[in-house]
């Protein structure tokens, strides 16, 4: 609720931002479903009226209506007499048949593993963690394997930029990419360097679709899979370059040092990290969506959050490494660190 | 976010609106959380850093600092270096000390319960309404009791102004009070002309409270129960005025017409209905919280709506009412219809 939403807007109090914000579960579970009917991609084909929408994404007409109703209010669409229309941002991430789709996020961020984690934000602030035993954390655990499908289109975004900055044309590179997830990072950089040989690790039932999705981009034959945990399985050696995207806010500042001294271990000296991560500057309240990831760690983690340049550069240099450097990536930041 | 939650800020497609969207969940169960631990309160009464908060509201300081920098985030309190303070929204409403504090609406808003319905929206688009079975809807249902005491504040804040407005001073008055809940209402009347006698209706379990409430306002002996379904039970007659705040919404045309009829049969020729509601614009977008209602409606109960003005005045009329006037009451409206 775009218009009523600033604390800041009008002369009186107003009960409206907080009455919307206990409403917010349903601005979450409402983009699922109109993403999870296709509202975007029919009115991306065409389809105008809620009446029409019904019948294409077979729902009652009064669903529909108050469905794209209430995705006008959130700003996801327009509206004009009857006729529905799609923003900009819908048009580019939320309608199936563009490139750069993002719909799937819905699956994994509305997953009912993950929503139950903040059913109980107040004992997870008294703890300072999760209080679902091992939080989203467990070996294998189902929804890292549904992360890994349904955030891939997102990871995408960013994968083709990080892999020109990091790359080193014309030369091998020896790369590790540690929770690899759909292995996006690796396998854009394999695809950029004919001589890159890229090591994804992540648990066994993830490697299996970091693997395809290699296969698929045509660089199946130079990505090998390492299966198991990042802090118990051998890491190989000899990396010229160590990927970290979205690993390091699982864990606090001792385990990541831990983690960071295993990798500077298999690395060659020169070597480089890549980390990926949402990086709240100093005052942890900007940029908004960074700083705001730290509530998403604190309820589905046992000790991660949200680190600073200046709590992640600390993580480096008590691990042996060098100078780092931040940068933007996206909604994120990428951090290179010198061995 | 609400710096970041408009879909036209910026130039370039932005995914960042979809990503707040779809962590909306956090955003309500934070606000629950804060409310819980009396973070508002705490700092309205002086305590300004993570650290005394932690200390004050016995919680790991990790988890207080994530959650007040969420709640600046969120635009409900404002951060200078590392001291919270109040928003002027926050310290009327969400101060234990406020006499507008209406923190309690949480309790409901963030049930479990209530929640449950929103979590499979996909399924009541497709149906047009609710999959839990009966909704919140079933007779004497514990949330019912839950909504009655922990929304008493917000009904609270309309009550008064209600009260002024049908007021017959200096003569008697005969209210009918449907789906009383904590009976704020009818006690404003009660309190303001002391001719009149309420008959508060509801079910056994939320009545008790109605009952209570009215004692504590001195108005006791003139306040008198109804327990039961207003479909059902005999709801006497000769009324001057019959009070329907937030009921209609839950229920279709034809059941409302129904339950017109019935009301219309007890009243006094010359009496009047008085109804409150969200009521959206035809556009049905607008304004955002009395249009997004339709939502809550979707998820939470079989066949009930935000209703237009246009289709609240259908409804009167096909039960046999004449002229209904519409005005603002805080944030929904009060609906004035003649016998």
């Amino acid at each position: 609720m775009a218009a009523q939403s600033s604390p800041h807007a009008g002369n009186e109090p107003n009960p409206l931002l907080i009455f919307d914000a206990l409403n917010g579960f349903a601005r979450a579970t409402a983009l699922k479903a109109a993403i999870e009917l296709e509202v975007f991609t029919f009115i991306g084909a065409g389809a105008g009226t809620a009446a029409e929408l019904a019948k294409r994404a077979q729902t009652s007409p009064k669903g529909m209506r108050i469905l794209c109703d209430f995705m006008v209010i959130q700003g996801f669409l327009a509206k004009q007499g009857e006729t529905y229309g799609l923003t900009r941002d819908s048009a580019v991430f939320l309608d199936k048949k563009s490139p750069a789709y993002m719909g799937s996020a819905a699956f994994f961020l509305v997953h009912p593993t993950h929503v139950a984690n903040f059913m109980d934000l107040t004992a997870a602030v008294r703890k300072g963690g999760t209080v679902n035993e091992q939080g989203n954390m467990g070996p294998e655990a189902p929804i890292w394997l549904e992360f890994a499908k349904w955030m891939a289109p997102i990871s995408a975004m960013g994968s083709a930029a990080l892999a020109q900055i990091v790359n080193t044309p014309g030369q091998g590179m020896k790369v590790l990419d540690i929770a690899a997830g759909p292995g996006a990072y690796g396998i854009a950089i394999a695809k950029l360097n004919p001589k890159a040989e890229i090591y994804g690790l992540d648990w066994k039932n993830v490697l299996a679709l970091s693997m395809e999705h290699a296969h698929q981009a045509g660089v199946g034959d130079r990505y090998h899979g390492i299966a198991g945990s990042a802090f118990e399985v051998d890491l190989g050696n000899g990396y010229d370059l160590v990927l970290l995207p979205n690993f390091l806010h699982h864990f606090d500042h001792a385990t990541n040092v831990k983690l960071l001294q295993r990798v500077r271990a298999v690395m060659k000296p020169g070597g480089r990290v890549a980390t990926v991560e949402f990086v709240p500057n100093d005052d942890r309240i900007t940029p908004a969506t960074a700083a705001a990831f730290s509530m998403m760690m604190l309820g589905s983690t046992e000790s991660g959050d949200a680190y600073t340049f200046k709590e992640l550069d600390a993580m480096f240099r008590d691990a042996g490494f060098g100078e780092s450097t931040a940068q933007e990536l996206g909604p994120q930041t990428l951090i290179l660190t010198k061995y």
